[in-house]
């Protein structure tokens, strides 16, 4: 069912000089099936990270906070799939210390060199003891060129997997920059959440690590949208392991922080379609753009407003350009100031508002026209700034409705 | 499809001395249906309104506020079905215009004193020469008793007509509430829209009025939510003839007030909630409370976030205790300073959670016992203050889908 997307090829994932991967079968919840995956750091990586805002957060995301915000250096990243280790409490945050520590015994660090990551069912406890026995395997399974073995590991209801590589020339030397993603809702507290891991070799100051991270995630992670929700779990970490011979890059400000930051934005950007173009019941590909906004902030507000609403949503699964849909949801964003006479909105290369009504050239046979294919572009003009925001996001069919409502039973 | 909802029976409305009701077969948009009311306000009513902040406000809507604000009594109220009139722009107001004044003519009155309501599809102009000729059926039509074949005239989606009536004792005399109202979706733009009128024979001053007409459609339609969507003509207007012989009501800090108000609150409430119980392709009516919040608005909001999650949503259509993610809906309320761990939710009879995380003596069986029947409370604390809020809201469907997907092909 997914939109234009097709699963990474091992050989077209780039290995990042310092950093192995390793996976097993644990069993966590269902034989037979990757389901553990080990990412571990050679001394001298840094990490940072972006977490999900919901209060609801899980045990694990708890534990990614404390042990970044701590002194000891990250060693290795752990992550499961089945259980997702969230409202469980003090007893989940005493098992996701302990799967840390399990994971910590095999590098001889402490615990705390061990950021989790959990995704699956919620409100289950964690089976420490599997995930424990299932270590091993991932310990000895370490190397470098696991990438598209990872990305399988880490999938819940995604039907694809998902990851990329894409390099970058920074002070004459190539960068490379490889990340893994799995979504599938955005989220879906039986058996998903979004997971990515994205890392590099470019050598960066913790600093600019962690601007960078932010920035990624608000032009990639953060502009996503399959159906409104966030989830308990949501992670992104980012890993550079400094092994690039380049000059550090330690300010937001330089040449070479763009550079980096284009290469990592892109990966993420890239992860982050794949996560909607594997929606749930996704049959449709959506870009919405809105430009002429006050604020960046007010712009995306827009765009989320439209992708986000179950009318639209159903009508880009209909193929049915229901321009009222759009119009409702843009005056629905809650700008209370717009003026919807400048409002001007394009479906594709055809204007069909302008000046906040039926654009005067505007067929329905045009509209039929660009509302057929699998990517559609939406392009809102509000007529009062220079901002612009895009989001991306799915359309809304019965096989949404068939996947959340049967799943559990 | 509506969930336990049937059509008011016309012996069971009540006539409200001062209204008279008029109804006519325009072929607005189909032919043979009726499509166009005129309610008829004998001298010396008072009219107050609540009207959609959708920024795209239709023009009936601009009108509406329009009139009630100018200095002329209000003699008549119009709605047609058939076209929003939304969406239209400059000519769009000329035609509302067009209409109130065609009205006015059989009234011998000036234009201001008519308020234009419209639903149906938006960004079509309004047919004013159909409606027109409509209108002097309407006028020779004109009866206190015609509330049920009125409540028929305004639908669109819905499948029941909705009205009902009710009565208080004030000062000693009998004062009778009645109102009707038209739903389907929250918003719908090709043929939908909530409307509501409802007209008492109590003798009220303006300012009262006025106050009394946004509490009761705070306790009513602002706290329901079929899709989350507002429409471009929400409308409700609240008629107040002065006819029972109690001496008027000027204080909303009175007892007679308060009378007055749970008379009109209950008609309003019953109304909004036959819209959620007729929702598209609503089969469960789930009510929502949210207790022990700091504020009211801050309860309502998380009543809200669970009632518009689209995965709540199709757990409920599924019959599915599926606990994660009603908690994740709480958690993403967006109240930055919740303490999860004191959260508690009720499913009916069964304590699900307590502590923020799976109650000790929940069990699979009792979440799936209670969430088997058409109807289902969800009853969430809060554990920070005092407030409350209650939202009422149906279940997502295959049919939601298959309604909005399939509506104009």
């Amino acid at each position: 069912m997914a939109v234009n997307l097709e699963a990474p090829r091992a050989e077209d994932l780039l290995t990042i000089s310092g950093v192995r991967l390793g996976i097993a079968r644990a069993g966590i919840r269902k034989p037979n099936r990757k389901d553990l995956l080990v990412v571990a750091l050679e001394d001298g990586a840094r990490v940072a990270g972006v977490f999900t805002r919901n209060r609801f957060c899980a045990a694990p995301v708890v534990l990614c906070r404390e042990h970044l915000a701590g002194k000891e250096p990250i060693r290795a990243i752990v992550v499961n799939t089945g259980v997702a280790n969230a409202g469980t409490g003090e007893q989940g945050l005493e098992d996701a210390r302990a799967v840390c520590a399990a994971v910590a015994r095999l590098f001889d660090a402490p615990a705390s060199s061990v950021l989790p990551l959990s995704t699956g069912v919620i409100m289950e406890p964690l089976p420490v003891e599997r995930i424990a026995r299932g270590l091993p395997e991932c310990f000895s399974d370490l190397a470098p060129d696991h990438w598209a073995s990872a990305a399988e590991a880490i999938m819940t209801t995604d039907t694809v997997a998902k990851a990329v590589s894409r390099q970058a020339v920074i002070d004459g030397r190539t960068v490379t920059v490889t990340g893994i993603a799995k979504g599938a809702g955005m989220i879906e507290p039986n058996m998903a959440t979004m997971l990515a891991v994205i890392a590099t070799d470019a050598n960066v100051g913790q600093d600019a690590l962690r601007y960078l991270v932010r920035e990624a995630a608000d032009a990639s992670f953060n502009a996503i949208t399959v159906d409104g929700d966030t989830s308990t779990n949501d992670t992104l970490l980012l890993v550079a392991t400094g092994h690039a011979a380049h000059a550090q890059i330690v300010g937001e400000g330089t040449a070479e922080f763009g550079q980096l930051a284009q290469a990592v934005t892109e990966v993420a950007r890239i992860l982050a379609q794949a996560i909607v173009r594997d929606g749930e019941g996704a049959t449709k590909f959506i870009t919405i753009t809105v430009d002429e906004g006050e604020t960046r902030e007010e712009c995306a507000r827009v765009a989320k407003a439209i992708a986000n609403s179950p009318l639209v949503k159903t009508a880009f699964f209909a193929s049915d350009p229901n321009l009222g849909r759009i119009l409702a949801a843009i005056g629905n964003a809650g700008i209370a100031d717009l003026d919807a006479s400048r409002v001007g909105v394009r479906l594709g290369d055809v204007t069909v508002v302008e000046e906040g009504g039926r654009a005067a050239a505007y067929t329905e046979a045009d509209g039929q026209r660009v509302m057929k294919p699998a990517e559609i572009a939406v392009r809102v003009t509000l007529g009062r700034g220079d901002e612009s925001a895009s989001v991306w996001t799915c359309d809304f069919s019965y096989d949404y409705v068939k996947i959340n409502a049967d799943y559990r039973s």
